[in-house]
């Protein structure tokens, strides 16, 4: 059976010149990168050179560089390193109802254990997006951290992030910005967007699961979570992954030399898709931006029709798509991001999230335009009589 | 050159069978676990499959085994995870002075911020052995938890867990080991041990850098550190490391193979070592037991010698030894370990740590009794003019 998948924003198939760069780290350049000796010092150097690569796709610093095991302890690694130095101080942190569940959580829990954490979430207008006057307006004095996603996970939606640092640097307030879903498919650069500390991930960029990054300006002031050796400028303790590193390294420098060629050809592929499911499917609803959003995201909302049937149809026809974020998965609850932005719960779960990728073709987009409609049309008959 | 590693208790190369088995799930089965489609259910497939055999390596339940970043996650989530429930309460933490910084730190660290956690450190003795009557009588009403480490990473030492766990548990008090240098090494039983958690890490077993687990019993109260989606049973959120996870059970299922041939074969290796440096070299203390101790490992003091001297004058011999702990290395600070069991300052900067592995052979052992005289001749010599 044919395989289309178009789940690129939950995870990526790793290129295999990725591969090929993480095999000499797993059996000859295995050294413990701490350790002094011959082993240790080629583990170090394919380790320094793979934060180099990271460094050098995001405009950083080879130092301001950390390694983490992946997105979520990236979010978690930023919010805890920022807030702990803190201590007992009344503190706020400003963000937004459609960040990745790794922010919200964690943000969240914080509160709960009993810190005086204020959180002011602010609101979005029906593209997602927020306002930077309400913005402005919620950084009190005491504002510690302010956490928004560059580009959201399940619709797509840009945040200018580049108009709203001033606001926020200006008043010496740390910007945390999640770029786990923007990096590698659209151009980012810190010193460009004037945030202080930034997330991406390896395993969105075709690189390997396990890996990620936090970006953290130079002079800005971040607490360790974990505990240990005096590993990632002792920020973030434990032995290197140092093939992994090498895998993000390589798939860092690879996506840098394709994105001119893959943004608009995944521009044309959406937007083929989009003509495809308005042409042909009655009640649609698009939920991602036409303008300022990713290249490759197209969330819709087919009234009428479940999307956990929608996705369960075309997963039997091959294809692969998501319901709300592939994190939230397994839970029937409708997704945070489309009630955020205005949706109501019915039409919250009768949304379906295509993501493509490099990998996929105009056939692809062919294929699923075609048996879609047939799909949709059998989710919404089984609704009516069910 | 030649090339002689004996540093596995810092890292192991990755065996070939893990990496062939590591493969498929690069390209092939490279979907997101959380993802319901084919691509998320063959990767949630090949996870789970893995976590059966890293379950089984240590006689648990598949249901048993959290997924981690490796140690050092292993160890901050045991103890954070099982403090945190706590809230304000006055808990008292019984550890040992000669655990791995992941756990010494950790609960440091607690007490630091805030939290009135009262830390009982027990005393070791000469062999870097705690005494059964002293830890009874540090289980106050108020101990939420017993962190001793299985096996000492720098001199091998085992602790009698088995002798120790029914005091404990018959309090019911959560009891953690830390088994990230015994597991492969010695057989390992969560049941015959009778613990509670258990800390493991795939590259101390011939897997893959960037994964290790979380042994927790059914019913033990553990609370995650990080926040985000629901994966790893609400524990440990992030996307989960499929390859890294599918090497570390191949690893496991490896060693539960070898260990019956490899644990005679490396005692007998250690033994010939430690017969070589006896025969030729004057004044050298044995920091290793001689009995109930690791089979790999052999932690000796050239006294009038330094260990860093004695590391980088076996290097440039090709040949990787470790002083103190990898962790530590780049500090010039004695090993906390030496300094419990009784070394002065002087002994434990006069150490190095010989750790042999499934890969070393007779001719290494020789090759290192053959040039080690010399060169602890140079480096005592340098010691005494510089």
């Amino acid at each position: 059976m044919q395989q289309i998948y178009l789940d690129h924003n939950a995870t990526t198939p790793i290129r295999p010149e990725v591969v090929e760069a993480m095999l000499p780290c797993f059996t000859g350049t295995f050294g413990n990168p701490s350790s002094v000796h011959w082993a240790g010092r080629q583990a170090k150097q394919a380790l320094e050179t793979a934060r180099d690569r990271v460094a050098t796709l995001i405009g950083a610093k080879s130092s301001e560089i950390l390694f983490t095991s992946g997105g979520t302890e990236s979010n978690n690694l930023a919010v805890h390193g920022v807030l702990k130095p803190r201590g007992a101080n009344p503190a706020r942190i400003v963000t937004t109802p459609i960040e990745h569940s790794s922010v919200l959580e964690t943000v969240k829990a914080l509160g709960a254990d009993g810190a005086p954490v204020d959180i002011a979430t602010l609101t979005v207008d029906s593209q997602g997006r927020i306002s930077p006057g309400e913005l402005e307006a919620a950084l009190t004095p005491d504002t510690v951290l302010v956490s928004i996603g560059l580009a959201n996970h399940e619709i797509g939606t840009l945040q200018p992030i580049r108009e709203l640092s001033p606001t926020i640097r200006e008043r010496a307030i740390p910007f945390h910005v999640d770029a786990v879903q923007a990096v590698g498919k659209i151009p980012v650069d810190v010193n460009q967007l004037g945030v202080d500390i930034l997330s991406l991930s390896a395993h969105k960029i075709y690189g390997p699961k396990g890996i990620g990054a936090l970006y953290v300006r130079q002079g800005t002031a971040l607490s360790p979570v974990f505990r240990g050796g005096p590993q990632e400028r002792e920020k973030r303790p434990g032995t290197e992954n140092v093939a992994a590193a090498v895998g993000f390294g390589c798939a860092a420098q690879l996506c840098a030399q394709d994105i001119e060629t893959t943004h608009p050809r995944l521009i044309h592929l959406i937007a083929r898709l989009w003509d495809g499911i308005q042409r042909h499917i009655p009640d649609v609803a698009r939920y991602t931006p036409t303008q300022a959003c990713l290249p490759n995201t197209l969330n819709v909302g087919f009234a009428g029709a479940s999307g956990e049937g929608l996705m369960m149809g075309l997963d039997l026809a091959g294809i692969a798509v998501s319901t709300g974020s592939a994190c939230a998965a397994g839970s029937v609850e409708p997704s945070h991001v489309l009630l955020a932005v205005g949706c109501d719960e019915a039409g919250a779960k009768s949304a379906i999230r295509f993501s493509a990728g490099r990998d996929t073709t105009e056939e692809d987009i062919e294929a699923v335009t075609h048996v879609l409609p047939g799909i949709v049309e059998r989710v919404r008959k089984a609704g009516r009589s069910g």
